[in-house]
C-alpha cells in the first residue's frame, strides 16, 4: 500500500477502539497515538525486525522515532537473542524450582560494576525503581528520598507532586496531578534540579530524616564537572544511600552504566529498557552492606522467577559486548545531531538539542513548536517513515537507512522554514489535530 | 541418576553462590529452597514440561508441589501457549508501535466478567494490585483501604504492618517487619478477618476518610453464607470501590473469577499467576467510572507494552476455556484432599486440609509440624517427586501420577504416626536442617 494517502487504516479504527476498554488507550503513555499524530498515527504493529514496523494494513515503515522506547538497542527481533528466547520456550518458561540464569546474569552485572556485589531482578522499570527505594530506605534506615529525574509511576516518586503540584514538571511529569497517591507520603521525596549540587546541599541540611539521593546521571545535558562528584561525596559524608537511576541511560554509552564514564560509584544502579533487548527484564544492583537490608524486608514477586528475562539479558549483554553496540549507537547518535544542526542551519531555523548521542532529541523554538513536530510526524509518515523529534538509535540505524530520513525531513524542515517566515500556515498543511506535549486526559 | 543417596547437586552449589550474589537467594519468597528442604531441594531447574520438572543434574522430578507457584495451571510448557509465543517471537514481541492482543485481551476477561468494561495490564501481580488500588484510590477520592488477604511487596499494603507489627500475621505474612515501607503511610491500610463482617462493618463506621474494600474471594476456607454479599452491600451503601483480587484464586474454579460462583460482583478485579499459564502478565477489570480514574493519575511502564503476555494470556484462555481447566483441577483438587484425609485417617494422624480444591493443602497438628512436613520433602525428593503439604493442581495431573504420589505419601504418613505415637524420632530421620515456616532472614 501507498503511504501517500493519509487514510485511516486498522489501527485507528482500534486504537477508538481500545479507548472504550482501556483507561488512557495505551499501556505506556509515550506510545500514545496522540504524542506523535493523533487521527493518523499507525497505533498498532503486526510484525518489527531490525529497525522496520509494520502497522496492521501490512504497511512497512522504518522506525526513527523512539525504538519501543529505547529497549531495543540491538534492533527488533534480533536473531541471536530471539533464538535464546525460543530456547527458553523449549525447556520450559517457568517451574517450582527457579532458573539458574537469574544467578549468572547478576554475575555478569556486577563483572562490569566491580564496585558492586548483589543484584534483583524485576520485569518492569517501575519495579526496579521501588525495589531499590524500598532496600535503600530500609538500609538507611530513614523515610525521605533526594529525587532527579525521571523514576516511573510508583506512590514514592509521585509523591513528589502531593506538597506542591508542578514539584515533577522539571522531572518529566509537567501538570500531573497525583490522584490516588496516599497524603501520608507528602514531603516523602524531595526533588533537586540537575547540575544544582548547592540545591541537594540545602536539603540535606534541611532535612535530618533524609536517607537516599536517587537519580539520573544524565538526561537532557550532561554533568558540570565536580556535580557528580560532589553528589558522592555529600552522599558520604552524610550517610546516604546514592542510586543512579539507569534504566534509559544503561547500555547506550558505555558497556553498563553511563556512570562508569564518569568514574563516579553509586552505592546502587538499576537497569532496563536495553538490558534484554526488547524482553522484559529490569534490575537493581548494589553493594553489599545495602543490598542486604532487603532481607529486613518482603520484596518478592511470583513473575519475577520467570526465564525469558534473564536468558534475554544474557544473549542481549554478549552481543552488545561483542558489537561494543554502545559505540556504535553513540556515534550514529553523534552524527544525526550533527546533521540537524546543519539543517536548521542551512533553512535558516534556530534549533536545541538535547539528550545522550543515542537518544538524541531536538526542538525548534516557536510558538507552533508542537504543531510543527505533529508535520513531522505526519509527512514522514506518509513517506513510510514513523519519526517525530527524537531518535532512539539502534544498531540496524544503517548510513543508508538515515541517508532517507534526512533526505525526506530536510523538505519538512523547508516547510517549517516557510511557515516560521510567514510564507506558510502550518494549521493549513495539518491533516489532523495537534500532537500532545505530555500528559493530557484523553476523551 | 537415581534419587535414593541424598547427594548435593549442582543445584545446591549454585543456590550457595546466589546468597552470595542475590540477597535472599531467590526472586521469590516461595521459591526458597529453605521452604521445602534446606540443603537437599534441588533449588535450580533445567527443563520443566506437563507436570516433570528437571534439575541441574538431569534428575526428573513429578512436581506434586506448588506448579510455579500456580502459574501453570495447564503444565508446563503447553505445547498451543508456548506456539503462540514462539509466533509472537517471530513477528516481533516490541515496537514504538502497541500490540493488538492488548486490546483483544481486554475483551475477553471483559466477556467473561459482564459487570466490568474496561481494563488494564500488567506483568507482575504486585503491579497489578498497586495499580488497581491506584484507580480504586483516585476514584474514591479517599487514602485509606480495610484489606483481607495477601496482596503483594508494595509499600501500600506492607504499610499495614507499621502501626502494629504483626498487623498481616492473619494474612500470610507472620512476623515481617516492614522496613524501608515510608511511615507516613501508618493507618493508610486496615486488615479486617475473612467472614467477620462486624469487624468490616466498624472499621468503615470508625473511618470517614476509607475509600476502598480490598479482598481475596477466599483463601484458606470459603465465605460464609452471606459474607460477600454483606460485603457488597456495606461497600455500595458507604460509596466504596470493592476490589477482588482474584491473582491466586481466577481460573480455578469458574472460567474467570472465583466470584462469579458466588454471583457478587465487586467495581474492580485483579487476575495474574494462571492467566498466562506461566508467562508473565497481570490485569485489572473494572466498572468503567472507576477505571476512568486511572486518566487522573499516572499510570504507565515501558514493559507493559511487550507481545508475549496478551498474546499467551489470549492462548492460554482459549485453552482453559475448551478444555474446561477449572473443573478438571477442582476435581482432582477435591479427589487429592478427600485421600489425604482417608490416608490420614488410615494411619491414625489428625489431619486438617485448607484451600480451594486446585490448590489445596494440608497440616498434622502437631509440635513437629514442621519437621514432618520436612520429612514428606525429603522422602518424596528421593522417589523423584518435589512435594510438600499442598498441591497446585495442573490439567497433567492425571490419576496414574496421583496413584504414584500416595502409594510414597502413605508410607511416610506411617512414618510420621510411628513419630507422633514415640515409636520413632523424626530428627533421626532427617538428612538436614528444617523448612522454614515463614518469613526468615538467610545466612
Amino acid at each position: 500500500m501507498t503511504h501517500e494517502t493519509m487514510l485511516e487504516g486498522r489501527g485507528q479504527a482500534l486504537y477508538r477502539k481500545a479507548k472504550t476498554l482501556i483507561p488512557g488507550g495505551t499501556m505506556l503513555l509515550s506510545k500514545r497515538p496522540e504524542m506523535f499524530l493523533p487521527d493518523f498515527w499507525p497505533s498498532y504493529f503486526s510484525k518489527a525486525k531490525d529497525c522496520r514496523v509494520w502497522d496492521l494494513d501490512g504497511r512497512e515503515y522504518l522506525d526513527m522515532s523512539i525504538m519501543g522506547i529505547g529497549t531495543n538497542l540491538l534492533g527488533y527481533g534480533h536473531p541471536e537473542v530471539d533464538d535464546a528466547v525460543r530456547k527458553t520456550i523449549d525447556q520450559g518458561n517457568m517451574s517450582t524450582l527457579n532458573c539458574p540464569e537469574e544467578v549468572e546474569l547478576a554475575e555478569r552485572l556486577i563483572e562490569l560494576h566491580p564496585w558492586a556485589e548483589m543484584a534483583r531482578f524485576c520485569r518492569t522499570g517501575g519495579e526496579a525503581n521501588s525495589v531499590a527505594v524500598r532496600i535503600a530506605r530500609a538500609a538507611s534506615g530513614k523515610s525521605k528520598v533526594a529525587i532527579c529525574g525521571y523514576h516511573g509511576w510508583h506512590d514514592w516518586y509521585l509523591a513528589a507532586n502531593l506538597s506542591e503540584n508542578d514539584e515533577l514538571s522539571g522531572h518529566l511529569l509537567p501538570g500531573l496531578d497525583p490522584k490516588g497517591v496516599p497524603k501520608g507520603l507528602a514531603g516523602s521525596v524531595i526533588p533537586f534540579r540537575y547540575n544544582c549540587l548547592s540545591e541537594l546541599e540545602s536539603i540535606v541540611r534541611d532535612n535530618p530524616d533524609l536517607g537516599v539521593i536517587k537519580m539520573e546521571v544524565s538526561r537532557s545535558a550532561g554533568p558540570e564537572p565536580g556535580f557528580l562528584e560532589g553528589v558522592r561525596s555529600l552522599a558520604t559524608r552524610h550517610g546516604l544511600v546514592l542510586i543512579f537511576d539507569e534504566c534509559t541511560s544503561g547500555f547506550r554509552q558505555t558497556n553498563g552504566g553511563l556512570h562508569l564514564q564518569y568514574g563516579v560509584e553509586p552505592d546502587m544502579a538499576m537497569f532496563g529498557k536495553a538490558l534484554g533487548n526488547g524482553y522484559a527484564i529490569t534490575g537493581v544492583i548494589g553493594r553489599r552492606e545495602v543490598m542486604e537490608a532487603a532481607q529486613t524486608s518482603f520484596i518478592s514477586s511470583t513473575f519475577w522467577t520467570e526465564r525469558i528475562g534473564p536468558s534475554a539479558a544474557l544473549k542481549t549483554m554478549e552481543v552488545m559486548t561483542r558489537e561494543r553496540a554502545w559505540e556504535r549507537v553513540t556515534e550514529t547518535g553523534r552524527g544525526i545531531t550533527q546533521r540537524w544542526k546543519e539543517l536548521a542551519a542551512s533553512v535558516g531555523l534556530p534549533i536545541e538539542t538535547y539528550g545522550l548521542p543515542a537518544l538524541t532529541g531536538f526542538s525548534i523554538p516557536s510558538e507552533n513548536w508542537l504543531r510543527y513536530k505533529t508535520l513531522i510526524s505526519q509527512e514522514m509518515l506518509k513517506k513510510g517513515i514513523l519519526a517525530s523529534n527524537c531518535v532512539y538509535v539502534c544498531t540496524e540505524h544503517s548510513d543508508p537507512l538515515i541517508e532517507r530520513y534526512f533526505s525526506e525531513l530536510s523538505k519538512i524542515f523547508k516547510t517549517i522554514s516557510e511557515c516560521e517566515q510567514g510564507g506558510k500556515d502550518v494549521g493549513d498543511l495539518l491533516a489532523g489535530a495537534t500532537c500532545h506535549g505530555g500528559f493530557k486526559r484523553l476523551n
